[in-house]
C-alpha cells in the first residue's frame, strides 16, 4: 500500500455493504442510502494539526475496522482497487 | 456491544416514541415530527478534543437516558439492531 | 422535574402568550408571530464549556422568568407537559 | 423598567423615525427602509463574554441615544410599550 | 458632528463619484456600479476588540480620505446630510 | 502612486492577459475566464493583524510580479488607471 | 520553474489521468469526474501561518507525487505548460 495520507487523514479499504462483517454489522442494501459504511484502515496520517502547530496523533490505527459517514470520504483508485481517504473527524466509531 | 465511538461521540439505543419512558416522557406519534427523541447511552467516546489537543471527558455516561434532537445523530445498524451515533453537543439533556 | 440539561442549556416552562405575566409583559396573540416568548426556568445546566475546557456557570437561575426567541429553543414533552430546552445564548433577558 | 438583558445585550426604547431627534437626526419616512434607527438605551447587560470566560463591560450606557441596524434587534412588548433587545455589536454609534 | 461610532467602526462623509477627488481618483458614473467609493473620515471608534478583550486602536484617522467597498457600510442621515458607518476592515486603503 | 492599502491588503497594477510577461507566463484570451491573472505590486499594507493584535509584515514586496485569483481583488481607478486591491491571502504565488 | 507559491500553497505539475503512474494509480477517464488527481510537486511555500503568526513548514516536498481533490487547486499556465496551485490542506496523500 503506497498512499501516505496527510495530517489527520486516513486511508480506508471499504467493506461491501452486503457482506456481514466480523463484528456482525449488517446493513441491508435497501436500507443503506444515507447510512454510514464500514471499512478497514490501511494507512494513517501523522496527526491533526492543532492551533499551536503541534501534531496530535490519531486515535484510529492501521487495522481498525471503522464506521464512517458515506458523504465525507473521497474515493480513490490505487492499483485498480477502490479506497477512501477520510479525515479522522468523519469517522464515527471503531468497531471491535 | 462492539462499537467504540470516537472522541465526543456516543452510541445511543433509541427508545420507541410511542412507549412511555420510565421518566414519564411521552411523545405522541402525531406530535413527534421535528421533536427530540429519547434513548439510552450504550457507549461513550474518550472525550472532546479541546483547541489545546487535550481531551475533556464527556458528561454523559453509559446507562444515561438522554434527550436528543432527531436530526443530528446518525443511524447505524449493528447485529440487526438500530443505534444512533451522536456528538455530545447534540444531546439536550439527561433524563433521570 | 426530571430533566437535567447539558452544559449551557436550560429547561423553560413556557408562559401562555395570552396571559398577562407578573411583570406585566403582554404580547397580544395577533402580534406574536416572530416575537419572543416568556417562560420560567425550571432547570439549568452546569455551565458553558470555554475553549480551555473549563465550565463557566450560567447567569440564569431556576425560578427566573426569561424572555427568549421563539425559534432557538427545542420543544419537549415531559409527563404530558410542554417544556423548552434553550441554550443560554438564546435567552434575551431576565424579567424581574 | 423590569427587563435585565443578558451579557452583551441592551434594551432600547426606539424613537419614532418621523420625529426629529435631539441630536438632529432626521430620517424621512420614505427613505427609511433598510436604514438604521435611533433609540434610547434603557437597560444594559453585564458585559460580553470573552473566550477566557471573563466579562468585558459594555461601552453603551443607560441613557445613551444609539444608532442601530433595523434588522439585528428583536422587538419585545413590555407593559404595552415596544422595546428592542440588541447585541452591542449591532449598535453602530452613540449619538450625542 | 455628533455621531461616535463604536469600537472598530468609522463614520465617513462620502464623496460624489462624479467629482474628481483631490488625489485624482475619478470613477466615471457608468463604470461605478460594484466599484468602491471614496469618502472622508469624520469620526472613528476607540478600537477593535481583540479576543483578549483589549482594544486595538484604528489605523484610520479623522480627516483621512479612504477607499471602501460600496456594499459593507451602512447609510445614515444626520442633520439632513448623508454619512456612512463602516467597519475599518471594510476600508480598502487610505488615499493621500 | 497615492493609495496606501490597510493591513494585509496590497495594490496591484494588473498585466494585460494577452501580453507575454517577463517570466513567460502567457494566458491566451480564450482560456482565461476563471483563470488567475498576473500583476505588479505597487503598494503594500503594514501587515496582517494577528489574533493578539500584533501585525505580521507581508511577504509580498513592492515590485513583485504576483499571480492572483481573478475573483478576490477589487478593481479601483486612480488617476485614470486601473488597479486592484487584494488581500495577501488572495495572492497565489510570486513570479520571478 | 519560476513560480514561488505563498505560505501553505504548492505548485503541482498534474499527471494525465489516462497514464498509469509510477505508483500504479490508474484512474480511467470515464470514472474520473469528481475524482481526485495525481501530480508532482514542483514548488512549495514557506509554511502555513499559525494563529501566533509563526510559519509551520509544509510536509509536502518538491518531487513528491501527491493525490488531491480536483476542485480545490487553481489552474495556471506558465511558459505554455499547465500547473496547479493548491493549498496543502487540499492534498489528500503523498503517493510513494
Amino acid at each position: 500500500m503506497n498512499i501516505k495520507p496527510l495530517y489527520d487523514r486516513v486511508v480506508i479499504e471499504p467493506q461491501e455493504a452486503e457482506e456481514k462483517t466480523a463484528s456482525g454489522i449488517y446493513i441491508p442494501d435497501t436500507a443503506q442510502k444515507d447510512r454510514p459504511q464500514t471499512g478497514k484502515v490501511v494507512s494513517v496520517g501523522e496527526g491533526k494539526v492543532l492551533a499551536s502547530g503541534e501534531l496530535k496523533p490519531l486515535t484510529v490505527k492501521v487495522g481498525d475496522t471503522v464506521l464512517f459517514s458515506k458523504y465525507g470520504p473521497t474515493e480513490v483508485t490505487v492499483e485498480g482497487k477502490e479506497y477512501l481517504v477520510a479525515k479522522e473527524e468523519e469517522i464515527l466509531a471503531i468497531v471491535a
